[in-house]
């Protein structure tokens, strides 16, 4: 059965809301530990009970009170980043030394950062790990589309994920969509990536790229995530769209892309309706659709719960400047 | 001292959420009733509880719940909305007859609408009351602008209201903007009130206005809005961006407008800084600066919490399909 733009949002944003039924959201979080850190009062993320018991957490940097459904990583007072850092590493080595996660099988020796209430850099951990601790995490989507020339509209590149990646094989993605490592900026991000990915220059990111938002949601893992399925993954995807020129042609560099096709806003959405988006994918498209004049208040019945749903403010701290 | 764009979103939502502090959320929902009528398990307003006390609410369509904290509007399980209507109706006019509500006196002979959870129109109300009972309102806000041929970036087309208007008077506000009433469309009300606020043809609206998602918000009335203060206004405003040609020039048409300045990106900061917007008009320019690039990431240290605070999700049935 086709999908509707809210099915997609729902599918990707799929944690409960308070404000859509305060009673099960509240049950519902207590399928769930939080993570904090000595001294931070936030909660950095939600864990699953059920990942709860089978992390390796010694006693000596690890109190989990399972009354209050808390796990802290216990350090002196004023332990700074790489002590943190450096206790969590331990913690996953051990971790994976037991092989209790399949979710680790994929570790990608990259960096991502946890943060503070006040926009503190906390710690940093492996990122292959940050959905068993449910922290937020951040990436860069960018939507190269071309107009055409006869006023026939917008296309698009959409490229199709190579069928041996780890994560949603086969499925069409953003042109160049990618996670964002601890020390990296959003536009940095963007353009290694879009090399990366896509092969396309620099300069002609830097001259096109323009920042147009971000979206925000809390996913809940499913089979097609790979690993444990019923971890979350809060992410919010800086995005920029991209205006290219006819004759620049992205093409794929990495072993991540398949193919790239050039699609029209129609067969966009076929493919959307089919379910052949990646799912934070197709909300990226969704909101392009919203804020280039393509899905209207007149159009598309669920208008104001999609635009909100998009956008989700996140009950853990997120990040905030980049020096 | 200057605002910040997170200040001014602050301003405007400043409802609490649940997701910041559940706490002080769920002790302040004692300050309110819930608004509902027979037949609709939703919670279509928040009442303040000293508003229901001054309320008019005759016990032959009125009950009111103290202990749960409901004001329902009382009949036959299978009312239509007019009879809904109606009933409203009588109770405004005899609550205006007491003269308990300064608000009442800015009666706008204007109906908005009130829907309930699978997007059915439940009843109509006098817009000038609809404060009293917490409902959701909607309205377009549509931002002209200019792009210099010299490449010198954008120019905004911005009024200043009428020093005379009972709301906001001598503020800046978007280039139009309007309440919708019951039967208008978006696109019928931004055509509507582009002739009636800049004096912009219908033509020139109709080609030129592009559709680019929605704000919404909930806003706690304070003085300048006029009338009495702390009253709930959920809203949705429909955004357009309409790129005008440089010889297109709005031009004060009835009595709302005082003048029509074109500013430029720079002097539109400034102006934000200093407060002299109407707090929701604040919000669309922000949200306009989000998505053309002004605003981005590297720049603005609280961008995602900005654009998740643009876009709320309202705990009451919203508006679906327009007809």
């Amino acid at each position: 059965m086709a999908k509707s733009y809210l099915d997609l949002v729902k599918e990707c944003n799929n944690f409960p809301y308070y404000e859509n039924d305060p009673a099960f959201y509240t049950a519902n979080l207590k399928n769930y530990h939080s993570f904090k850190v000595t001294g931070c009062d936030a909660i950095l993320g939600y864990i699953p009970n059920e990942v709860v018991n089978k992390l390796r957490l010694p006693s000596s940097c690890w109190a989990v009170d399972s009354s209050n459904r808390t796990v802290t990583l216990v350090t002196a007072s004023h332990a700074t980043p790489t002590q943190r850092s450096a206790l969590m590493a331990q913690t996953l080595a051990e971790t994976i030394r037991w092989g209790e996660f399949e979710i680790l099988k994929g570790w990608r020796n990259e960096m991502y950062p946890i943060y503070g209430p006040e926009g503190e850099f906390l710690l940093e951990m492996e990122r292959s790990a940050t959905p068993l601790f449910g922290i937020v995490s951040y990436g860069v989507h960018l939507t190269g589309y071309v107009e055409a020339e006869d006023g026939s509209g917008l296309k698009l590149w959409i490229p199709r994920r190579s069928r041996t990646k780890q994560t949603f094989p086969g499925m069409l993605d953003n042109t160049v969509a990618g996670g964002m490592s601890t020390r990296e900026r959003p536009s940095e991000c963007a353009v290694r990536e879009a090399m990366e990915e896509a092969s396309l220059p620099e300069d002609v990111v830097k001259a096109n790229a323009v920042a147009a938002g971000c979206i925000s949601y809390v996913y809940i893992r499913d089979s097609r995530a790979g690993g444990e399925t019923g971890l979350l993954q809060p992410e919010v995807e800086y995005i920029y769209d991209l205006k290219l020129p006819a004759n620049v042609i992205p093409k794929p560099c990495d072993s991540e892309v398949e193919e790239f096709y050039l699609l029209s806003i129609e067969q966009c959405k076929q493919a959307l309706a089919n379910g052949e988006f990646k799912p934070n994918c197709a909300l990226v498209l969704i909101d392009f659709f919203i804020r280039h004049g393509i899905l209207t208040p007149e159009n598309e019945p669920d208008y104001l719960e999609i635009i909100s749903r998009l956008h989700r403010l996140l009950e853990f701290p997120t990040r905030t400047a980049f020096q």
